[in-house]
């Protein structure tokens, strides 16, 4: 079966989602990333690597944030960068879709980098452009959210070093979250032994364990001896209808506390793809606390986005 | 009488309409653009001839599309570009729109890009800025759009080669469109013998034969043997009370099927300003079909407006 | 006491408020700015001093006037620039201002530029970034726009050359404006000997004769023999109740008319920081006559923001 995300050389051609994304290519972007942070880890620096080239952000659902983080790496590697909210513009007027990206093609796109609240946007979106660009999924529908995933793993990576001796545990309303399910993809690839979600039964998908993973309804058996906490943003945007009974209960039994942290290792550290609810799902002396990582998934976040783009680029056959 | 686009030398100082432009500066403009585009004419690359130079585009109108094509030709030519969207700014404030363009003169603006809904917003703009500042219309009213007419004339150049033997036939809503205003200036002086209107008598402005174009009501005589198909938007969001029955039936007379497009010539081309309605004024058989240069037409518009500016910013005396 | 705005060594490390800014710090930015412009004091050109450098400019408060001017002055100092606007993002999310503010720093800026309608929005931030990050406030409430005052300290150095010997007079509603509160400090700190302000009692703060101006509620008076007329800007979408009586009441009493210009010194300078109200508190025969300044001010402003970046940027240690 095709790869819609690789070439035919196998190298990658769009970054849509980690499902199915080869150990290698998600290796080789861990690495890539690093070589783009200084040697603290701290902060990325401008390099010409995409000079000359024009990354369009093309965001049919608002988010300011995850639009910034593309266009700064992609500006820190040198390309001319567009912004393009199209809800207000000619999908408005009418024009579908694949109009607008055929346009922006002939506009001679190198990148698009897509966020869309429909699954799939973006693969349908690779599926019809010309084979020199090249198609980032910033988030489609409940679906996927490759780079939030990457740039995880990097954390991940750089904190506990190895995946193969690891228990992680994704906290909170998977239903919803494309972060989760990118997440487990990429966890189970890089050969994490053992993945837990925690969640309400009204938070889960249906049939959540044939993803591979263990699924616990309790903080307190869930975090149990875990490595690393992700936790995921409560989307009362997104919420339909009367999943949970209120914010308060719902933090009472899933807002990591310090108290409940203190059921994982001693040296577990905390995620959040952000931005946060704090008192819902997360507490401010945990979100905050000595054991979080939230800033530093930021900061590799730019590298990452980095490399995934580089990467790319050089995969023009 | 003077042309208030033209310098003392003759030489073009701003562009805002193809009404009166000198044959030679629209060669001028569509060689410049040839030199822009690689040999398979689908591709500009990025040049240094406005670096250090600012190009603000100010839009009093919203056209996420239009304003894309000029921020990517002003960045491929190296200039800082500066957008602004003005219905959320000062003149909501209260500040005339002349006092807003003082302002940015004063930033040491070089170029300005304006698309505004009144009819001789670009001209009044013109007349009221320094000498070294240079204007490009980009859409007043139903006046004019000249950057749009001269990547038409661009493409159909490109693929027609010469313009004095062409039957060109512009259809759809004439009334409303500035489009078809600049085409047919355009068209003119560069030679094209016979130019046609195609409209329903609700879409045609009073007198438009004075224009020296020959009047159609029906596809069947109006496309007749006809070299180019200029198709124009049906601009709904314009449209005021009860001009047009339906969509559907406006597409059954006017939409331009595969089937109306047989009694043109068989290598006639067919073109579209965007963005299209489907299954309004065009059908998609023949908007994605073999005639079509819809495309191209995007691709070259970049190309043009890379050459409209780099012509001005050479006329500084 | 110590000064948030300075470093250990006495450096600027932020711009939060013309007050108790050094007379030193003040004068080394206007020197700085004028080595921004030619000689004819009409434009500033591009130089690579923030080469590499991110610049946020994070506006909690809409404001494309200003906003435009700082982003023209970082690309004019090479800097990447990066605009936020915040009412529309993560805040709405119900993230909280200094978590967007960690989320940015950890994205590796080197500047902020922010615009609040909160007093004091810009002294959190600057509080709470890590040292090697600047912060401008570009305006916060009705407490200061230090950059503002600077711009027209430099406007009023360069027609006036020296501050020891003028006599000043801010007219408007100093009640609702930042832009008063920091001319006012800046004024007394580079000498100047007199300041009025002329306003009705219900635009005047209380006490406000403890900053060191005189008082006066009619222009006849006011303007008596002064060097320099700084409009302000009548701010309706600022008032709250019926503070006055009407636009017609007031331009009779306070807009500044040839007629009252008269009272001041026959070479006396007019500005206003704008929009303009015109026929409100400005007459336009005033606005645009021989007197004003106010375009100058603009200019300078380019050149005064470069300087601020640059001063700031210098200070890294």
């Amino acid at each position: 079966m095709n790869n819609p995300q690789l070439n035919r050389h196998g190298e990658l051609q769009h970054l849509l989602t980690t499902e199915g994304l080869p150990v290698r290519i998600m290796l080789d972007i861990l690495d890539r990333a690093s070589s783009f942070l200084d040697a603290a880890g701290r902060e990325t620096r401008k390099v010409p690597l995409l000079h000359g080239k024009s990354v369009f952000n093309i965001f049919f659902e608002n988010s300011t944030r995850t639009r910034t983080t593309f266009e700064i790496a992609a500006k820190r590697l040198s390309a001319d960068v567009v912004n393009l909210n199209i809800g207000s513009s000619s999908t408005s007027k009418g024009e579908t879709m694949l109009d607008t990206v055929d346009n922006l093609c002939a506009m001679h796109a190198d990148m698009f980098v897509v966020r869309h609240s429909e699954s799939g946007a973006a693969h349908l979106i690779a599926r019809h452009v010309a084979p020199e660009i090249h198609v980032i999924n910033a988030g489609d529908g409940r679906h996927a959210h490759p780079t939030q995933a990457l740039l995880d793993m990097f954390t991940i990576r750089h904190y506990k070093k190895e995946f193969h001796n690891l228990r992680v545990a994704i906290v909170g309303d998977v239903l919803h979250s494309r972060v989760a399910r990118s997440q487990i993809h990429a966890l189970t690839t890089l050969g994490v032994p053992e993945i837990r979600v925690i969640a309400p039964k009204t938070l889960l998908p249906a049939a959540v364990e044939n993803l591979g993973v263990q699924v616990y309804h309790d903080m307190a058996h869930g975090l149990k001896d875990v490595d690393v906490v992700l936790m995921l943003r409560l989307q009362n945007e997104r919420m339909q209808g009367a999943l949970l009974p209120s914010g308060q209960e719902y933090f009472k039994n899933y807002g990591l506390t310090e108290e409940k942290l203190g059921f994982a290792k001693s040296d577990a550290i905390v995620m959040h793809p952000g931005p946060m609810n704090r008192g819902i799902e997360i507490d401010s002396r945990v979100a905050d606390g000595s054991q979080s990582v939230i800033l530093s998934q930021v900061t590799f976040g730019i590298a990452v986005r980095m490399a995934v783009m580089s990467v790319l680029a050089g995969n023009n056959k």
